[in-house]
């Protein structure tokens, strides 16, 4: 068995070309905040998201999807059931899948949902706020969705948690923390008001399917999300007078920026 | 029976001056993706949309709605229960109702829900791309929300669809063609960017259940519609740098859109 | 028993320094369409949203949460459930509540749901346009989400229904009116734009969500939410083309806007 070669800038903009030539089908069960949001930082990108998210079809239409989001913020009786009939769809189908555990930690229910979805099949990705991830492993809780632990604290509970799954986790903080087990990417781009816009995690679990529909190295999908979303937000951050335009600015630089931007002013280590 | 006259952009402008004046209260049944982009489009435009979609109202809401939209974009047993009952409303009161079949030939349970509802209840006006048109004339399907087919292609078959339930067919693409079997009417306005955000076909349905709550040839309301979702959209995208932008400044320009200047700036055939 | 004090520019100022502070957590139940929106609103003011709506965890979660909104806009029987065991959570946990009755009076059941919920528990204020309120108190309905009746008028009727529930209420309208059934504050800032943008009154029932839960008085809570949603609006509407411009530069003048500005620029009386 051969380590994995570390992940460079050049691979990110690669997985970015990659993701523009395929304009992959994610499908997204995703929740009532962010769905509108989702939706339009995947169209932005290039992907191409559909919310099938219905029992009835949900387990049809892992098939046919490229990518899979599996997001716990406003689950329902209706559609944590369609969540587990996508997993099914998907794993038939080699369809990767990305697990964002919203607010997992500080509520029952979801946690629960949580661990049955990862034990009915490993998540290709899992990624979370420094709380989400330490709770999936066992740690304390967050506080609805937002974290009270650092990332960095969170790095080693990733590191456990890729460890315990076979899965790609990703921390999202001030530094962005991917990791398979083995290597460990940072990322350090991106903007305070990312926390100020709802939805700013959830497009990037998005962003996460529609690149390892793409990209076979999770590790390398999973980090080229990162960057795609925080390098334009800093180049949104930079026009805007508040978070209502650093939103609607976010959405142009995503369409804008280039293959060869992003993996200049990606800030990797 | 006397040939109907052919559409003329004078009609268009005059359609817009008559929802402007009935400020028409228009039920939606849509879906969780665009519900606040759909109603932000509706109140920019002149009109008084109401979200109510649960079964217990949807009936009762439907007799005093002086439009219905429904759209099958993320339908749950619950929702696909209340368009039931909301078109049993409407088929009491004489409202006139836009079907919107989102997906429809690329997953079985919508397109079985939408021929029943087609059963139920003559539509007013049928809108779609070409993959969800000719899915519901028994051709091939789509990919998601995307159409493979060419509205050109499609148009034969919404002549057919038009013929078969006695309805208005709108087929949407870089040109939109709406057909009442017998009359086609073409308008080529609109911008790409009009696919890179989330709901624009589910808002021109919207715009036409308002504009057939005033205007009772149903083929003037779907191309006033079309008119008044495409022609802003020119302008709007002369002023914007992508895709966010864009569909800020879209609402701008369909609060700001005169009747004259829709009648001139159409590009109707 | 002592007269509580008149509200003054100072009291709303030092209400949003407080809500800056403390960036309490607030549990919102409210609607598909204005999800999203309110989530924005609430975090560019700098308080922390959670929309935790299923049965399973909305009592559980009312109990951690500092402020918690019910809105009625899109209720489903799952939603509507969890709305019950909220209060529930709530009460045990005297965590403050706003009920915002949406189209309350225009339809049966969640009329009678309004009803339930008001017996249920105390809400600590009910936020309405004058047709909602005038519905609770007996009188005519509205016509979906609009208001038919005057605010004025509506204002007797909140003083009889502040004096009924021993809650605060406030009616929506060009003047807003707040009352605790003694005192009466009313506040003419804000723009029409903000009846042009779905969610006007919803994000503000979330906003008084927010401000209860750092302002013991919720006659200056209401009054706090009200002018730091109406005052933003002025500023956000000079530099704005148009409602879509609007929502955005109103995102934003919620970040920026200074107690010290707030209480200056606030036409109370």
């Amino acid at each position: 068995m051969t380590t994995p070669a570390p992940v460079t800038p050049q691979d990110l903009g690669e997985a970015l070309a990659a993701l523009r030539d395929g304009a992959p089908l994610v499908q997204c069960l995703t929740n009532i905040v962010v769905a509108g949001w989702t939706a339009n930082v995947l169209l932005a990108v290039g992907a191409a998201p559909a919310m099938v998210d219905n029992p009835h079809e949900a387990g049809e239409f892992a098939a046919i999807a490229e990518g899979l989001l599996v997001n716990l913020g406003t689950p329902y009786d209706d559609t944590a059931a369609a969540m587990s009939l996508a997993l099914t769809g998907a794993a038939r189908a080699r369809t990767p899948w990305v697990l964002d555990p919203v607010a997992v930690g500080a509520l029952e229910w979801r946690t629960s949902l949580a661990h049955q979805l990862c034990d009915e099949s490993r998540p290709t990705i899992i990624r979370g706020n420094a709380s989400e991830i330490l709770a999936l492993t066992g740690g304390s809780g967050g506080r609805g969705v937002e974290s009270l632990d650092s990332p960095e604290a969170a790095a080693q509970g990733a590191m456990a948690l890729a460890d315990r799954h076979q899965s790609v986790v990703a921390v999202s903080g001030p530094t962005d923390h991917i990791t398979d087990g083995s290597r460990m990417v940072r990322i350090s781009n991106g903007h305070p008001w990312l926390t100020r816009v709802t939805g700013g995690g959830c497009a990037l679990g998005a962003l996460m399917a529609a690149f390892a529909a793409v990209v076979p190295d999770a590790v390398v999908a999973a980090s080229a999300a990162t960057a795609t979303l925080t390098v334009p937000a800093d180049s949104a951050a930079a026009r805007s007078a508040g978070p209502g335009s650093f939103s609607v600015a976010l959405l142009d630089e995503l369409a804008l920026i280039q293959p060869a931007d992003l993996a200049e002013r990606v800030r990797l280590s």
